[in-house]
């Protein structure tokens, strides 16, 4: 009898509970078991050789995950060079913003009494509510800061750094816009139009009929420009949406300008969508590839999971285990504050894309 | 012994199968019998009312439901007025348009071999293929037009009448965007910088470097002045994502302006996503009601199912059914060609909100 | 240029709408199209080839599809031999028998206060409600039934054909356990000490201590051994659960004995969990293949949707294609009264498997 | 301005990444966030309150939990009584008979051939590998043991504790029949029929001809009497299935019996179905409360998550926090090895529940 050593090679090995087990150990034995929490611990792993290669790391980010208690594990990622630019939706940013100026969300039911809660001005996010007044605070403080901009549209990538410089100067606390900001990181909003963000701005032309102008698609041409400057590229998602497609799409665009370009060289995506109802959140890594969004020899892991479980158990892994490959790292250098931003010194355009010798 | 009738009052009435149902008379079944069978059939019922309502009615459309073959129906729906204005991600009109060139997609297989695809130049959605060459041949004729146009800022909601105009005079041909040129029926992309919409213009900029400008805040304030001028709103959501929040943010940010607005007063959702993840593409339209972007005695329902499935039942049903009350709706009037808009024949402004007395 | 054949060949053909249509012309359009929509159409020409094909076809229902609408159209499946044996949860059959003694379940909604409906002894399922009390009268006289019986062993096959007949000759009335009983259509139910028929069967024995035996291993055996004896089977599957496996399982338990069997040669599955969990109810019919549950060539679909959207639209479909078909086929004949059960005028044993030379 | 307390109390705590976390401490920081995160916390701090009050905790477990690399943790929760009963699907225990036999099951890939692994002989549960031949030994195996036991009716309770008894005393290796075994844990499985042990019981019957009969009914009254006896008890469910609904079958059909009964005082499940289909496994608690499953004033908390990253994350937790709980609770003593099992030293009948007075 010959073993079928071709499909039977590597054994689960049953989890077996033990005291005092950190993230990073727990990680590595539920490496030898199945199913998500298999592919979680290929999260960790393959984010590890993230930060080995020389790859610019991308983190898409969508869902409530700022309103859920998440914005200070992004701002660490960011603040640490985990990851080397964001793409996030609008509301994440919005909800990182009201917490950054002293404000909470609040534990509350999904079984809640809605009419009450809107008689109180209390928004509900699933299980999570806020109060509904201190959001206008917000939007009008947000408009009184797009008013104080020049009247020229700006990129989300510009705008939203000048927001997080906004806020850093006067609170001085910690969170993913002025984490951004003060590690230089340069963030991208492509659906800023779909968020109280936008609403914002949108309110910023009741006191100048010219303010709040976005250059979105000069978001697309900075974007692909970046991937140009530096083809080897990683893509890490949490919760589909905007900013998975957009992440892909710079890749993609960059190609088209560039045949050095050759799809992400590793991918992680974390999601609670699915790939057979054909939305783009849910779509697989694999079909990615079909698009050249991934390089046919990508390293690649997708994790059905709520990010409210999965991103507290990775990061606590990653603050243990990463540390020495970020000090080896040399990330990209993003100088940010100016209409034209920088990469490693050099000038990357908004208005036309570069092309490849 | 008394009758519980304060909650067993309406039995269930089992689906009984009969030869020649047409789709409104299986819905009237299944409007008697549980779970997402009777979330159908109370759809299309609330459909009816919002039709017999003065109520302008949005849809919103996410996920790949152009790519998928529903794009005819989505175009029926605006060139009858079963509803009144879209909001859409870039990618649904961007594969109409695709179409609507001659070109096809194709039936495939979910287990494909991508690198092969990939290699043969095909991208895949879930199911379906289509050629790259094909999109990359798109991407350059929406660049082409982009930069015939004036080189300042539009509105998605003006540039798209513009090219659902310029596509009607080249081909002639049905689809989404030439229907709501020809009805004149607003389009609005909130997120067109994610999308090869997005693509096509910011690869205007090769050819003009001040080509290719939206102006996405300007698209909030229009829409929000929609809602202020005529504050009756219904609101149709397939799939979520950018086009369900913007179609509640316009009546959030209304309201905010005028008091007159007060939140749908009916909504209808076809979802795949759930609540449990505090995402916005599956977020209950109860929780919709703490927010204000729901009245809070709104008729509302939502389905859980793919729109290929639930789609073609329910336009099947309307086909039938709703023809007399579209012969006796008053629906809003627009005029979309010039840089204002107008709606029943007064201009609706994109540089400031209206405020209501 | 060539045309790459191999992969672009089937164009999607957009659904179009259009006043008159019945189910089987929707599903013939939704063949077109993507997703789960073509999928869903998928499912109705595999029926269809089920039914020209001498295969044996079991059905198996797992989810409250009695209690929410569908015992109708399960039963008129059986009586007219879309199918030739159902294989269902204790519930299902509970919840038909609840109906058919002339009680009702009743339109409720998932919102309820679940402790006001505790008070007035009303259960709900999802939106769903029904007496408590009686429940309890069911209970009772299914317990009163069994202790009638004779105190030995029954397979479940067995006793709820006795079961089924006592319903018949009290009611008169339609539904799944009288029309088996008069179609002489075999159910089983693996899992009913998981039910309220369970529970009725257990009261049984406070009136006799020996009442209530099942002989649940002996289901195992005569559902192989009808495997054994007509080798071509399909498989239905709404729901999957325990009965999928049960389907599953006879084909390859009969293989263990009789090297004829290999496999459903169709399968055709509407379900709504998903693989990525590893749960068999979710489970893909391609992983079945590698258990040799599936013939290597079966012809098969998977439909991810709600069976009560789902199936009103197929049986509408099948109403109106299948009766030539029916007409052309001669399913097994079974004869179930007895605790040997015949199939095709041969006995078929319980208590051991039969071996194919 | 007043603060609206009634909502807005309990502010969010963003997760804050710390070096050096066990999985209790990061439950603890989740516990402060939103959405599944959060309510996986829940489920610690229940799981606490089940062991420091006088409950019987029932422990349901369906999906392939055992293949996946989830058997030792079960074992070392019934070995050191975190719980008191277990009610699993067959399969769970036939993986884990299947490794404690030194067998394993491999890790595979979910894009497998599977056409190729059925040639090798080679079954697939998603992205896990085991050897059908050696399944087939283990039928063999467990037929062979079913024969040699007395031919009489056996509850599973007391078949698997046999069985437990012959695999510790072949193999001395830990596992959950061995464990369960040794440390006297009733186990029930009330679908064995849809099962490879049913499977192998049923083979018994090829050696003797009235071998392997499982009295399944007996274990309904049996299980009711436990509750009966000690009316204080908990559910912790993984994965719905017929573990679910059985051990709330046990309460409500014991309180039948005895009003003293009232539902389960705690519970706690880890589910990836959903509610809105209707089914069993995904039904929510509160639906739960409005059958008597669950006491009014129950604590409870349902996660969404897959157990392969849940429990091993609760199970590392609590190995760390429960020790001092555990040992000051005294949890209900079985001795199980005759046909008729005791409880605290007195009998609990198989055949007719008890009647309080």
């Amino acid at each position: 009898m010959t073993k079928p050593h071709r499909f039977l090679h590597t054994p689960i090995e049953p989890f077996v509970p033990e005291d005092g087990l950190t993230a990073d150990r727990i990680l590595e034995r539920m490496g030898r078991i199945s199913f998500q929490g298999r592919n979680l611990a290929t999260a960790l792993r393959i984010w590890h050789k993230m930060l080995e290669s020389d790859a610019t790391i991308f983190l898409g980010m969508a869902g409530a995950l700022s309103a859920g208690g998440l914005r200070l594990i992004v701002a660490h990622l960011l603040g640490n060079r985990y990851v080397d630019c964001l793409v996030s939706t609008g509301a994440n940013l919005y909800h990182d913003l009201h917490e950054t100026r002293g404000q909470r969300h609040y534990a509350g039911s999904p079984h809640a009494d809605d009419a009450a809660l809107a008689e109180q001005h209390i928004d509900r996010v699933y299980d999570t509510y806020a109060s509904e007044d201190e959001f206008i605070g917000n939007d009008n403080w947000i408009a009184d800061f797009a008013v104080t901009l020049e009247h020229r549209p700006y990129t989300t990538r510009e705008f939203l750094f000048q927001l997080g410089r906004h806020l850093w100067e006067t609170t001085g606390r910690d969170g993913i816009l002025t984490a951004a900001y003060r590690a230089q990181v340069p963030i991208f909003c492509p659906a800023i139009a779909d968020s109280s963000i936008g609403m914002g701005l949108s309110q910023a032309r009741q006191q100048a009929v010219d303010a709040g102008h976005i250059d979105i698609i000069g978001d697309i041409v900075e974007s692909a420009n970046l991937v140009i400057r530096r083809p080897s590229t990683a893509s890490i998602v949490l919760g589909g949406g905007t900013p998975k497609n957009f992440i892909n799409q710079a890749s993609v665009q960059a190609e088209f300008y560039s045949p050095a370009v050759g799809g992400h060289r590793y991918a992680l995506q974390i999601v609670t969508d699915v790939p057979h109802y054909g939305g783009a959140s849910g779509s697989s890594l694999e079909e990615a590839q079909s698009w050249g969004k991934l390089a046919a020899d990508s390293e690649k892991i997708s994790v059905q999971a709520d990010a409210t479980i999965a991103l507290p158990i990775l990061a606590s892994a990653l603050v243990r285990t990463a540390p020495p490959l970020l000090a080896r790292r040399t990330p990209p250098e993003f100088s940010l504050a100016a209409q034209l931003m920088t990469v490693d010194g050099q000038t990357v355009r908004h208005d036309r894309f570069e092309e490849a010798k």
